[in-house]
């Protein structure tokens, strides 16, 4: 078996409940953050520093940035828009700031309300910015595996974007699935090529599993060397096409599928699951995760009563295959 | 792209209606059949010749199989239990005869509440009674790849399973991830091994999408060489041990994966998904399929309303990854 390490990074808090109605409070923000701080995550995306109006959801930016304990082996990232959201995330000493834009034009204009040459523009003035700093600097790529209304994307739009960045000296990009249009043979084949090309970027691949396929597009990846995913605990975050859709991948699935298959993700699963079962409280519905319904999958079940016999007293099962 | 062809195989309506609460009706049971008849599977299990006390949601096992219209090019198989099942299904004209039992003692105890050797010796019953028609007979064990009682269960186990069926002359055997709890290199791995040993045995892989991985597994297996799957409509299916846990693999996810993966698997996925729109009406309730939801990767959205400034007129999104 490999013991590879693989590095899982949390955006619940942020791809997460940016999607959700209703307003998780500060404090169950902060205990959260907290908590997911001891679970051995990589990075975990913690909030955004979008416009409190754009984003309601996530208008506590700053007293959670302020108020989590942070730890040194976790580093903390959040989502920026602009130059504005950079002098915020700075104020809060994040360790990386996030930047969106879409590999599609269509998708960036409905997301992001510009054409992706504004984007670009404003993104660089960010990366000026902050360029300034220690913070590293990462650019999530929006529909860079299928846009919802312009359909397959060339990889090599993909991969021109993502030297424009380069460019600039970003030090990551991730190619975000956004709506769960990815497949393995397509994923397989774009993460070589970004690796091939861009050797030394911190590559993410971002997953959603809007149609079913999140896990399997994962072993695509992993496949073609990546060693980086986001994840959304409790598989939180939705698709704003597809209402009652799954969302991100599930983190404590993949870190479950990552462990069985050898790899070392350095996340402490038990935790994880600890830490997806109280969402549904926070959010006040349940969550797409599958794994914490089922549980692990050597969390076993005692078998059925028995009489003297040695047999079921009662038909627990019926031919189940 | 490769075009190998897979064969899909149809359990919703015996093993997704078995685990169903509500009884569906008989028409509605004959009209969906008749209906996935023209989907173009390789072979649909259509209904369980058990006792009507033991799974009475499928009761009407022979007037389901006398008034679907059989199609030449579909094989009609139906779970039998023993030798009065057989017969009842021998009566009714169909194409094969799926046996089952589990690798596991346990499950098999909890199951069918008896021991496997007791199992065995049953199953040999029916095949020296069907062995004397041309009806085809597959045998499914069930927790292959893992049980829910007792843990991992041993390759050479279910090796040895298959070897005592292919020496008593069954033509197919089905390795089912009963619970959902296989993963990739697992599946390879006893794939080849089984494909290796028993290369004149039709060999179907029985996946449950339990823990998400279901997809993931798959890949897995069609890498080892396997063509053949089961999979459930709208992944009816459920799991006896986790309640509101996903079922089988869902056919229309499964189908969709493959065809981008370059597949040939006969199936029309459109007339598929039309299907899967009918069960939560029958059924009573939703169902797992994230595809019904979400719609095929490529069945586009519309931009946004946008105003004379060709952005948006309202943020129909906003800063989604």
């Amino acid at each position: 078996m490999s013991s590879k390490r693989i590095y899982i990074q949390e955006v619940a808090t942020r791809d997460g409940f940016q999607n959700e109605a209703r307003f998780v409070d500060t404090d169950a923000k902060v205990a959260l953050i907290d908590r997911l701080s001891a679970c051995g995550y990589a990075k975990i995306e913690a909030t955004s520093f979008t416009s409190p109006k754009a984003i309601p959801a996530l208008r506590d930016a700053e007293a959670v940035m302020h108020r989590i304990a942070r730890r040194k082996d976790v580093v903390y990232t959040v989502l920026v828009p602009n130059v504005r959201g950079a002098e915020r995330a700075l104020s809060c000493g994040v360790d990386e700031v996030n930047l969106v834009m879409s590999v599609s034009e269509s998708h960036n204009r409905a997301n992001l309300r510009m054409s992706r040459e504004q984007s670009f523009v404003q993104l660089s003035d960010v990366i000026r910015v902050v360029g300034q700093t220690d913070v590293a600097i990462n650019v999530s790529l929006s529909t860079a595996l299928g846009c919802p209304m312009e359909g397959d994307i060339e990889p090599t739009q993909v991969l021109g974007w993502m030297q424009r960045f380069a460019d600039l000296g970003v030090q990551g990009v991730t190619l975000c699935d956004t709506t769960g249009m990815a497949y393995p043979s397509q994923v397989g084949a774009l993460c070589r090529a970004a690796r091939e090309r861009f050797a030394s970027l911190e590559l993410t691949l971002h997953f959603h599993n809007t149609r079913g396929m999140a896990l399997a597009n994962t072993l695509a990846a992993l496949a073609a060397g990546i060693d980086r995913f986001d994840a959304s605990l409790g598989g939180l975050g939705g698709c704003p096409y597809a209402p009652g859709a799954t969302g991100n991948v599930c983190t404590e699935e993949l870190v479950h599928m990552l462990e069985l298959e050898g790899y070392d993700t350095g996340v402490d699963l038990a935790a994880v699951l600890d830490a997806s079962a109280l969402l549904p409280e926070l959010i006040g519905h349940d969550v797409p995760s599958q794994l914490l319904k089922a549980g692990r999958r050597l969390d076993l079940h005692a078998p059925p009563c028995v009489g003297a016999d040695g047999l079921p007293t009662q038909n627990a099962l019926a031919q189940t295959t």
